[in-house]
């Protein structure tokens, strides 16, 4: 289980430098000509015309193919503009020649998606399976949408919609029409505080002014991402961790995640030593480290942080000057004995430094809204919640949807049925599922929050190698029609590990699903 | 009119050169040392003496204290971790010496801030005018949001909320409780192409599929200037412009703005050779310009571009190879005799490469939602539109108000009406607000949309500067309590002209706004 395994993707640093070094990603004929020159020149001699002579005369060979590059397009700026009618036609041919160039970042990520998880997102959504229109369509168990309690919210929507949209807290149409403060508006603020009181419970009670409301958690890890770290600085991430990080960290803040690998032997718990390791690399490589990211409870492995980890965690970060981000967008979705603390819950001590500490929120995990796009950074640093203030002018709520949304987490009532309700059907699917899982023979890791499990199914894998995960992965979705993440998608280091939403399917699914499973588990029992 | 002045700014250029090499903002006292004794060697010698040692002296004494500070913090990466009751106690006195580092961008924009736009609005918000709760606060003239009709849209609201919502489409809860695509639904993309075709007129109707939905037009530039140009590039700007293009360009996607001058005695219309020169004089400095930024109508002045000006500009960004990214979101807010054309009209030959036309829109200013955050790219751009639509994970506009709007959109009766009463209560309030200055002797430029007039105030300041624009402006703000923008902040070049949105009062609040513009008059009059 804890065998190594050769590195899964190109490597992150690699292509981080490459990005920064236009020049090696050039492709222009005469360095076509010139790589392999200076190859063969090396090949030939000792230091002096092994390495010195070719790099002289690449030097000179690129100067002289930028100047007569420079003679060609776009044409100098002494040229004077030619007349409308006659420069329309001359230039219905020169259009054709040379296309408009993009940013090197829309180059990148506008290619198809080499994630899996986002493969299988895309997947689904061209065969989302519906019991009535399309049963043989694709199960989405690789989303972690919550629709148990759809028809709780459906309710409450239903009930108060009027009344707290235009009429609930006395602004009328002005409270909605014109441009509020980016960041959220102090009564949505001041709701979501009491409200996270209630879910993470303890002693966690923020200060309104400590909040900076974004436009789901997405964006607040970005804005985060941009406050606490310059490009090509880098974060340290436990692994296996949520896809999306990759995305939200390093598309536009530039910002490197570097892997601290979690042990199945462990129940993939976070090691200090490891973190240790990852730090001390990280800095060998010239590789500066500006933070710990973590998803506690775990997103994918749903297991939580214990308070004596936190305490490590934060005398780590203290030791090393760095910060601490901590998605806790699964604090309420708990099923079991185990309490969840919060990170926020062990900074009340006056030694403790706070403004290393932030933390990221949000309704769509654990209220459901994921539709809604309501997130919060709650940070106890005076700059970060300056510029993260600024930076919500790209990324704010819309005005109707906070007035909702002030109003349903003012409904206290509301609230506390609610999360009786949400963890009790969490629970019944969770147990029912893993349950039906173990009977096949996959057994998950010890979860207590979060909508999913985490699946070992190492044992159904050939070979036992990434690549083998990816084929059982493929089996699943082409075959089986069912969508679930492979551990390579969350950078896990043992193959064979899978996660898998449950709750975007009922209780009544579940047959359904599992049989799915089943034709999975026997088809690869009968080819081994 | 057209005297040059000093440089208003300090020179992005090197603000941003500056950024680029963390070492010359360094701020140990191992520097502070340093660089004085540099200097005195320099004073001395000849070239050897005077730069090449103090140079090589410099390069050893700070590897010299680089050495002697890794020595200290963070501790060597072999170090063991403390166990935690011991390190908790140590760490109380360290966490007061070494504070956490935030990033570059972070430090930067959580100072106060610099543009007089930003400051102007700040100070409204800590004492807004208020008939009968403040009737000397500060009356907002800064901000172009559109309060002439707040009766039409809250009568519509109150009428359909409910069922656009929840019933509208058929899709109940399930249409906006859980994760819907990032870019936008079908529905609205759909309504907003039909509503951009009766706005914007002519044969314009753009295709859905080259939509990307964000939270807000402020969002769409930011989105498309990621993807038009890498950290360092530049697109040039007609001045006067829209001060927060600054932000939404500059802060994150590092592109840098040059200002190409339009001037009062050309209505401040562009002109093509300006345009042609600040691109070669940026070519000259090694600046690679990607792209044009222009708002049509253009905010602050309210013209708009003819036909033929349009032909100009793609031309020219053919000529260079470059991107045209045009923000038309007051196409509809027009009140004079002009039709308003907008650049996708003459998109339509076929030898035309429209992959490098960008198209900003959004529903706060012609449809006066701002706090809606409803905006929208229009590109033809196969690359660029795929980086968006991922982009648009940071920028998403929450479901229930995606429903709200469409349900909007698709009422066609409503928006005629709303747009026929709309434009005609902007031409009321704006012949009558400009009439009333200009019988205080302040002429405006010609405009013929938008929700703001271009006042030239230039005979009111002393001296004729920017230092005197800017006492101008404290005097209208803190004397008679109005906030205005200064023309400095939206980087005109010529002292004096002002800004002034007339869309945020009422046709009855006019004299009281004049009142207190003749008392500014009046005392510059007395004391010149």
């Amino acid at each position: 289980m804890t065998q190594s395994r050769k590195p899964r993707k190109p490597n992150p640093q690699a292509r981080e430098a490459q990005q920064n070094h236009p020049s090696s990603s050039f492709s222009s004929s005469g360095m076509k000509l010139i790589v392999p020159l200076q190859g063969v020149v090396q090949g030939r001699g000792g230091l002096l015309l092994g390495t010195l002579v070719p790099c002289a005369l690449f030097y000179f060979l690129q100067l002289y193919l930028k100047r007569r590059r420079s003679n060609f397009s776009p044409p100098s700026p002494s040229e004077p503009t030619l007349p409308r009618t006659s420069s329309r036609s001359s230039l219905s041919t020169r259009g054709s020649i040379s296309r408009v160039r993009v940013s090197k970042l829309a180059t990148q990520i506008s290619r198809p998606d080499e994630s899996l998880y986002y493969v299988g997102l895309e997947r689904v959504s061209r065969d989302p399976y519906d019991a009535l229109e399309n049963p043989n369509g694709i199960i989405q168990l690789g989303l972690s949408d919550n629709k148990l309690c759809l028809d709780l919210i459906g309710e409450w929507v239903a009930r108060n919609l009027e009344g707290s949209i235009s009429g609930g807290v006395g602004l009328g149409i002005n409270g909605i029409v014109p441009y509020q403060t980016f960041d959220g508006v102090m009564e949505l603020k001041m709701a979501l505080s009491d409200f996270m009181h209630q879910v993470i419970g303890g002693s966690v009670k923020f200060d309104p002014s400590n909040m900076v409301l974004t436009a789901g958690a997405t964006p607040a890890i970005e804005i985060l991402s941009f406050c606490l770290a310059d490009h090509g600085n880098a974060f340290l991430v436990p692994t296996p961790y949520y896809p999306g990080f990759d995305r939200d960290v390093r598309w536009r803040p530039g910002v490197d995640l570097i892997p601290v690998h979690c042990r199945s032997t462990d129940n993939f718990d976070l090691n200090i030593t490891a973190l240790e390791q990852a730090f001390s690399q990280a800095r060998k490589r010239g590789v500066k480290v500006r933070g710990i990211l973590i998803s506690n409870p775990s997103n994918p492995v749903g297991n939580m942080m214990t308070q004596d980890m936190l305490y490590s965690l934060l005398d780590f970060a203290e030791e090393k000057n760095i910060h601490i981000i901590a998605d806790e967008v699964f604090a309420g979705s708990t099923y079991g004995s185990e309490k969840f603390v919060s990170i926020a819950e062990i900074l009340n001590s006056d030694y403790i430094d706070k403004s290393r500490v932030h933390i990221i929120y949000g309704l769509s995990k654990d209220l459901s809204l994921a539709g809604f796009r309501v997130g919060v950074i709650c940070s106890f640093n005076e700059s970060v919640l300056a510029a993260a203030k600024k930076l919500s002018r790209f990324s704010s709520i819309s005005a109707p949807t906070q007035r909702l949304v002030t109003s349903m987490l003012s409904d206290k009532r509301f609230i506390r049925e609610y999360f009786e309700t949400n963890q009790k059907r969490i629970r019944q699917v969770h147990d029912e599922f893993v349950g039906c899982l173990s009977k096949l023979g996959i057994k998950c890791a010890k979860s207590s929050a979060g909508m999913y499990c985490w699946a070992d199914m190492s044992g159904l894998i050939r070979p036992y190698s990434e690549k083998g995960e990816i084929e059982l992965w493929e089996k699943f979705l082409s075959v089986a029609k069912i969508n679930i993440t492979p551990g390579s998608a969350c950078h896990c280091i043992e193959p064979g590990w899978f996660r898998i939403c449950f709750t975007t399917i009922t209780l009544e699914e579940i047959p359904l699903v599992i049989e799915r499973v089943r034709k999975v588990v026997e088809s690869c029992d009968s080819s081994s």
